[in-house]
């Protein structure tokens, strides 16, 4: 027939280069993996390839291995669809489900794995914000009365136990109702409390820092989306357990994202977002010596909840060593 | 800390059974997957957990393979964010990333696995539409003049090669410049040619049908999306080869979806959504004589395609049983 001469010569003029395409045309259960691999073996980006190979394996194994209904697929797309439509600037809810299913953690321990003895990494989360004020040294992050009272102080040390100097501290957590401040503004439910301590180095040689705070508590996650509602019907509850997001910066070492959580948090084994760490999880002193709450800056002759935590940086090759020493495990792994 | 009781108490006031949370709370790379799999492990419905977990595991499984960057991961987040953007009533980006990925194949050759001999099956496509205008047996889905002529014809049999009664048959296909009509209506660039043809059994005695139609032509998929570019980076081409859709129902059979080939076409080994299956390429005959076109009822004196096709369906409980066959194999081969 002639046009499929045509449709050729058409080829040649969208520039495909016919003689490069697989010759497999049998799409079966079984044979149609490796022709959809044959299909992007041209792909011009090696690391582009490499990932679309691993990623299309996976989701046929995993269609082969559920014999996912023809209905179960369409609820997927349905599903996927929806998410999409849900995203706007303040909410991201494709990062809720990757966060839900443990991917967010997972990609975050690769990226940012430390050698042992550093501070363990913690989820970065949706309340962060570039737009924090200054705090000095000593201040309060957090408007008073929101919450029960929390000294926070510590020093930010290298490898080597040394204090850094010139080191930023950044730090954010709910209110005493579950709520940050940034969120207000956005027509969440959110507040938030969140602070910038201000160059640490320029007030003390020992790279000592300290802020006044409230005790930050458990709060769910947004749960009136497609997540939320995928996350209750897994059986699971929607909960984060309390933490203080901490992000400290120096000059010369890498950025550390990490969360203090707290020991006897009800959720502290089912945080719903996958961020606790073991080395992460404190247990603050009850201070019930209120000349002290005065003497640390407290409004009122309250007692307060006393968090002592030192964060410990790793130089860009320190950091490097030891994604390394993961990649090797991984392929052993595997 | 008395926040910690208090956390614990409004756990149960939401309904939340502590005591059957997993206790592991170190979220590391390795220990991560066995977390999340704990977590949805109280799932109450046994094949949405069955789901979730395989889901997981490659999910995971991915990300430790591929050693996944945060920068690559954000990519993923916003392309699946654009993806659900893209989806309107008429359009569904989200199925044409599965149906470029093989996956829509894999899913339909899983779900619509038939035995030996009978016809296989191939991809519904977008185009398909309820609402057709009923064409009777021999006459004309095709506005003329739209492209080359072509007569279909053939029988509706069962396993047994007895004919079917009562058969309907649903057909759909491009115009000779690679437009369905369906979607001109709905402002996309693709015109339909598409009719359905009446009740066979109810004007043959011996399940066989006939119509006119045109010559279809290879097309591209909807290119201009978040999918056309994906596919285009993958060094892929965006085309489908020519086919002709084919929907054949009857009382007491499964409904056949599937779709005819044909030989020569350039993009038969490279369909842009893998739907070729080698016993669905045809080599139509080219009639030069043109009083057997007009015989045919076409309108001019020209030469036509001649394409003769029966198409073998199955009954439920043969259709059960190819399905059973190849859940089994699936099951060895893991």
């Amino acid at each position: 027939m002639e046009s499929i001469v045509k449709a050729a010569e058409k080829a040649q003029e969208h520039g495909i280069d016919l003689s490069k395409l697989p010759q497999n045309m049998n799409m079966t259960t079984e044979s149609i993996t490796a022709n959809v691999l044959a299909m992007n073996a041209n792909c011009p980006d090696e690391r582009m390839k490499f990932i679309f190979q691993s990623l299309v394996t996976h989701l046929h194994d995993f269609v082969r291995e559920t014999s996912l209904t023809s209905e179960e697929w369409m609820t997927a797309i349905n599903f996927l669809t929806e998410t999409g439509k849900m995203c706007t600037d303040i909410r991201q809810e494709f990062i809720l489900l990757s966060d839900t299913l443990g991917v967010s953690t997972l990609v975050d321990s690769i990226n940012n794995a430390k050698p042992p003895g550093a501070t363990e990494p913690s989820v970065l989360g949706p309340f962060f914000t570039e737009d924090a004020h200054d705090v000095a040294n000593g201040e309060s992050i957090a408007s008073e009365g929101k919450g029960d009272y929390m000294y926070v102080e510590g020093r930010v040390l290298n490898m080597e136990g040394q204090p850094i100097a010139n080191a930023v501290l950044d730090t954010w957590e709910t209110d005493g109702h579950g709520h940050y401040d940034t969120q207000v503004s956005q027509l969440l439910i959110f507040r938030a409390i969140r602070k910038m301590i201000g160059l640490l180095g320029a007030e003390t040689d020992d790279g000592s820092y300290a802020y006044r705070a409230v005790v930050p508590v458990s709060y769910p996650i947004p749960s009136d989306g497609t997540v939320g509602k995928m996350v209750t019907k897994l059986g699971r509850h929607v909960f984060r357990p309390a933490h203080l997001h901490i992000q400290v910066q120096a000059p010369g070492y890498e950025k550390l994202t990490t969360s203090l959580y707290f020991k006897g948090d009800p959720y502290l084994t089912s945080d719903a977002v996958f961020g606790v760490k073991t080395s992460l999880i404190m247990d603050p002193e009850i201070v019930t010596d209120v000349s002290l709450s005065k003497a640390r800056g407290f409004k009122d002759a309250k007692p307060h909840a006393y968090l002592k935590r030192d964060f410990i940086l790793v130089t860009p090759e320190q950091g490097a060593e030891a994604r390394r020493v993961l990649a090797d495990r991984a392929r052993v792994a595997i």
